[in-house]
């Protein structure tokens, strides 16, 4: 039994294009909840099994799973036919591994760092700064269509994640804005869009 | 092939200490090099293959793998005889992974951010504070000897590995602190921490 619980708009909405992605719409059970966000709107919804009142959270048989690169590498190993994860113990795993881990202990850290104006060296000189970080990105994506292999895997959908929301700090690189619009036009992130936003105009 | 780029007392002495533990010293080559540390000593190693000079890396068949947990993961399922990582598909499996993506992704931020005296309510809410983030740790080692099931897993070794370091920062807490001592006391621990001293006098 697989529950997710989702909050239009945030965090968790890649994890419901991911679910569709997998095939597995109809064995994960969504459930959406409120969050408290950052512009002060919404709230901490007593609905939510997650301890911060974060998104996403995912049951699995009673066990609760939380953030976010976890959430996606376990539901791709759940529904591992979609092969959006490459199999165990390959380099392409690892590579993939890579970036859902440069995702979060990189690329939000820095990005949180830069909106927040934190201008220390040695905050950079452990998590990279966005230049450094976006060096990376853009060097993957120069001549190759996705970041690990020759098809779309998890690690697309999180690393552009970032962007789905923010389109404005993407890179000027030919070969990265390809793959933004690439990503940004496959039906399950089109589909997310139009449930959340559909979902933002109830509440 | 596999090749770890290592640099005593750093963030990949314990991914020599995991190498010990899935009884995969043998296979995989540890090759030191230098690396440019926050007290300013050190020095970019050219013979390092991490873009950024920073280590761990992994070389596996010519494919660099980078960043922690992707490293630490990527070797326990090369190495899975010796059960450090929950098999696929499982819920312990799912919080394993939670616990591997919250070190990086809530922990190094925190820990980070306390050290530079970074206050931002916005930086907390987006990765936790201090207590916030013990809070789930005691939480999680109250009553039980490891993070995830009946036995020690690299989500052990990994969230660890801040203690190992800053033994100062463990929170008041027994069941916690009993765990330090119990991981601080493993042969693989004891083994690289005497290493790493004889290879930084050497230096």
């Amino acid at each position: 039994m697989l529950t997710l619980y989702h909050s239009p708009m945030s965090r968790s909405s890649r994890i419901v294009t991911l679910i569709e992605e997998l095939g597995a719409a109809d064995t994960v059970r969504i459930v959406e909840v409120g969050i408290a966000r950052q512009d002060g709107t919404g709230y901490r919804d007593p609905a939510n099994p997650h301890p911060e009142g974060k998104v996403p959270a995912l049951e699995h048989d009673g066990a609760l799973i939380l953030e976010s690169i976890a959430i996606a590498q376990h539901l791709c190993e759940l529904f591992p036919d979609a092969g959006l994860l490459p199999a165990a113990a390959t380099p392409q795993r690892g590579k993939c591994l890579e970036w859902l881990a440069w995702y979060a202990g990189v690329i939000e850290p820095v990005v949180v760092a830069k909106f927040l104006n934190i201008d220390d060296p040695r905050f950079a000189s452990n998590f990279r700064d966005w230049d450094t970080a976006m060096t990376r990105l853009t060097g993957a994506l120069d001549g190759r269509d996705w970041l690990v292999g020759d098809h779309y895997t998890v690690a697309d959908l999180i690393v552009h994640s970032l962007f789905n929301w923010m389109p404005d700090m993407l890179p000027d690189h030919h070969g990265t804005k390809a793959w933004h619009e690439r990503i940004a036009a496959r039906p399950a992130a089109q589909n997310t869009m139009a449930r959340d936003r559909a979902a933002m105009e109830v509440e």
